[in-house]
């Protein structure tokens, strides 16, 4: 399960071995419900392969539950959440409802007995935080945030271990671009160009980068310093914002800036070029996690510069995704080892300061 | 002299020709005086390059100038800086002084009657560039600024061309690195560690950013929306800065993020892994100034990313320098083709707000 590296020096980066199953079939039960975003197959895909089983899907719309179970054949379908809900053996709930759901849909969830794993990004208004936080702390139970851009990639992986290895001394600062693609535009649904339903650009995938920063840097805490949105390009859809940006300060000193749009160009190998910069005292990693432009579409490009040189170390298929084992493990022996509930409030609770603080550039 | 390029397409890169001699021998005399800084050799090369020719050298320190008069044999040497202003045929007076001096200098060499060629930064205090202003208008004389790390950087120049050209739509932010080595620290001069006398990391070294930010948007002034900087590890030297950060907000609309430091590690292969990305509505542009980290010790790496796909331009010996030619007949026409005096200025006061916004972070 354990991915071991020698921290402080990046070529002799040597895994013991990807995620494996971490319970016996049938031990740890789960169900998928609300499939509003794509993600859910990466949800319950991570915790398929470590081992959980996915007993049972609920979406009110029946096309959407055909297309998961053809790719989750066996999977059960539930005519009801509270079908879900009311299942003794469900330990967790994976949902990707629409974003300002996902908060009254995860109280619900917890309520009845049960762990909750949503989407991110996992609340749309500071008062579903503050309800979810209540709920937590009432019931017990977890309400955990598939940040995919870290825990499903594999160079962010790595670096979470060569940082905290401590391979470039203190970080000063943590630089996160989030570029998306757009795509067909009417191939997306309503609620994605509605802001009250997605949250506006920095609470939703700006999400992904905020968490970043808090893993990254070790700050439990940070001021949003500016942020900014704006339609630069899509006048079709007016509450869409196609950039957004912030700056924030950890409570440790350690500063952070992040950048997410959806500009990513057409002739771009892949959905966006995902960067994530870490200045350290010591030296400094850049992850080019889905593409290296120009040179490879394979993704996991990692780039460590220390004191003894500059190392291109490429990780995909090497170190997995052991979140999703640890999730189980968790969720299982009530520990907090694949993410805590007070980092996954914190990251959420500052996307949507950033969200509150920004100032409108453009459209 | 001209670069024409297909700006819609990077592949097809087509340089016409390199920088030439722009005048006669003889025809453009001038002169080096304040040598503390290295980018004065810079300065000169570029001038040399172009068809001026390097009549005089002044600076209070004779080892300074031995140095410097190896390097450009059959240069006169002054004993002090009026024998310079007093000379007629000299027409501009290229200097690196300590950059506290830089601007007095400056009104110096305009009052005489020459035109000013400083290495950046070029103020320390909004006092001084208040004061030049003044001397520009009085004299019509030019004060300009060597902004090396675009007007000396050839993938920094074709950038300039594709973005004016179009090739990504309309700019909607530009990001830029500017990491630096401090090396021997014993090695650099006193001044180098005092704030009063360097003017802080803002305003020195984040006056290439500033400049870079407006010179590709096109803003014509900018907000400065958060700044900090910070002293992380150099507790020895209190008063060097050795982290800085900024974020800006054009006239435009157009927004800049830059971050610059002297936290190059010593394994990297040059001073500094200098990066500028660049993002428009119609695409990207990244630039590796200096260094393609673990790939090519050799710079200017300018990748271009528009509907039609991914570009790895290598512009290094394609494009040259053409920015001193340009000085050169701005002086003799008394034109702004290279660089306009509002932006050299705009550039110069952004940084000292920038700097004057800053909080400090660490240290």
């Amino acid at each position: 399960m354990a991915t071991t590296t020698n921290a402080g020096d990046g070529m002799n980066y040597a895994p013991q071995g990807k995620p494996n199953p971490v319970v016996q079939p049938g031990e740890f039960a789960f169900a998928a419900a609300h499939l509003d975003h794509g993600h859910i197959h990466g949800q319950c895909n991570g915790l398929v392969e470590a081992g959980a089983m996915l007993k049972t899907v609920y979406d009110p719309d029946p096309q959407k539950v055909a297309a998961f179970v053809q790719k989750f054949p066996g999977t059960r379908v539930a005519r009801s959440i509270d079908e879900i809900l009311d299942d003794p053996e469900i330990k967790l709930v994976a949902a990707a409802a629409v974003p300002c759901d996902r908060g009254p849909l995860g109280c619900r969830v917890m309520r009845a007995g049960k762990d909750y794993f949503t989407d991110k990004t996992p609340f749309t208004e500071f008062a579903q935080l503050e309800e979810a936080r209540r709920v937590v702390a009432a019931t017990k139970r977890k309400y955990m945030v598939y940040f995919s851009e870290r825990l499903h990639v594999e160079c962010a992986m790595h670096a979470g271990d060569l940082v905290h290895g401590g391979a470039i001394g203190r970080v000063i600062q943590v630089l996160g671009l989030g570029p998306h693609r757009i795509g067909d535009k009417a191939s997306r649904p309503a609620w994605f160009y509605e802001k009250a339903k997605y949250g506006g650009i920095l609470c939703d995938i700006g999400s992904h980068q905020v968490e970043q920063f808090l893993f990254f840097s070790g700050a439990t805490d940070a001021t949003v310093t500016q942020a900014a949105v704006g339609n630069f390009a899509n006048p079709d859809t007016p509450e869409l914002e196609d950039f957004g940006e912030a700056s924030l300060l950890g409570d440790n000193g350690a500063s952070n800036y992040i950048r997410v749009d959806w500009f990513t160009p057409r002739g771009l190998g892949t959905w966006g070029d995902g960067r994530t910069i870490i200045l350290g005292t010591k030296g400094y990693i850049e992850m080019r996690k889905y593409i290296d432009v120009a040179r490879s579409r394979v993704g996991d490009h990692l780039f460590l510069v220390d004191d003894q040189g500059e190392n291109h170390i490429e990780v995909a298929g090497k170190v997995g995704f052991r979140f999703f084992g640890e999730l189980i493990l968790d969720c299982l022996n009530r520990t907090e080892k694949a993410m805590t509930q007070a980092h996954a409030f914190k990251a959420a609770e500052l996307c949507l300061k950033a969200q509150a603080a920004a100032r409108r550039i453009a459209g």
